[in-house]
């Protein structure tokens, strides 16, 4: 990872956020990779938002989940995300965004997701400042794996 | 933008259709980007079927919104992917389609979303000829940004 | 398509899982592509689980289609999704995975869709082998086109 003199990281910086780079999961059974290049494109797996393992939260915006726990669990989905980009690109200081899919269990009703997906938006641009520049798109879905309120998806590539 | 001797240009084809292409929204305070290069491609951000900022329908298929509002707003936000990917692309006879995917608002019995997406796909090989063909994905969700009833998804190319 | 001394092609993979290539459908009056080349990737249009056409189930995994039958159509749609992949790719033998989409059309409380798309998953590995690897999205939609409980959508390469 490139670390430069003034110790301004990537790492650092997701670190001031109050995040660190989790570990990733062995592979073990997962019947899927967590990532998976394409010349210079690297196509991130679905991630969800837990920690240790464990969601801590479950259902849908605008039923069971209130918007700034919807912003929580997307910041968290995308700290997930940079975790399995960091290891492909060579170090988070490598990472440069491309394109992020924030999926937002959520009601019929519920209208907000461009507000959960803006914090997971603006962690990247916080992190990775102008490499953390993505397109984006933002849909709320029926449900998700594990009844999780949020997953997140990202096309990346290495700066 | 190439505009060939006989006037019949993307743009001109895409008037003959009833519109005009919008003009970009001011970046602002958006979180992210309207579009994204990687290598050739060109991934526009996912935009919802609003004219000069508003939507002129909110809810869902099969219970808000007919078909017949559906295929429009599809084709609404057709073009407005189209301004970000001429943008991208160094004018509308340049953009060469990949992808699209069309994101419809539907209650759990409603089946038509690809009766909805064909109207945007339509649009597409109306004004950018063969340059317009497409890979295409309709999916029909639980609900989106603003109660939108549709939004557009795209991958291109400049030609 | 590659034939290896010993017979052991993808197809006799995919055979030994009970299933056949299917012939693609016409061009005919589809709107779009059943895949688009950029580069070197391959971008396979969504394609849900019909055999002759026809989908042996409708509805939703959740309340009118249970898991073993989700899992059923999952695999099916994804050998659909094959067809065009190896008819784009050259062969089945030379298709390369990227990326997978499983889209799920799920009630709100539907929450493995996960072990849905691990069917698919599995058939990849099983039929492609190392070149089967790939990153995966599944997530729970609120309908699918023709109210169909699975789609599949793909991104490959050509090996």
């Amino acid at each position: 990872m490139t670390n430069d003199a003034s110790g301004d990281t990537a790492l650092s910086r997701l670190q001031v956020q109050g995040y660190a780079l989790p570990q990733l999961s062995e592979p073990g059974k997962a019947k899927y990779a967590q990532y998976k290049r394409l010349d210079a494109s690297i196509y991130v797996a679905g991630r969800l938002p837990t920690v240790d393992g464990q969601l801590s939260e479950q259902g849908l915006l605008g039923r069971d989940v209130d918007l700034d726990a919807g912003r929580r669990l997307a910041r968290t989905g995308a700290v997930n995300c940079l975790a399995v980009a960091a290891a492909a690109a060579g170090g988070l200081d490598r990472v440069q965004m491309v394109q992020m899919v924030v999926f937002v269990a959520s009601t019929p009703e519920f209208g907000d997701q461009s507000g959960v997906a803006d914090a997971a938006s603006s962690l990247l641009l916080d992190v990775l400042g102008p490499n953390g520049e993505h397109a984006r798109t933002a849909i709320g879905v029926a449900s998700l794996p594990r009844n999780s309120p949020v997953e997140i998806q990202m096309v990346c590539t290495s700066a």
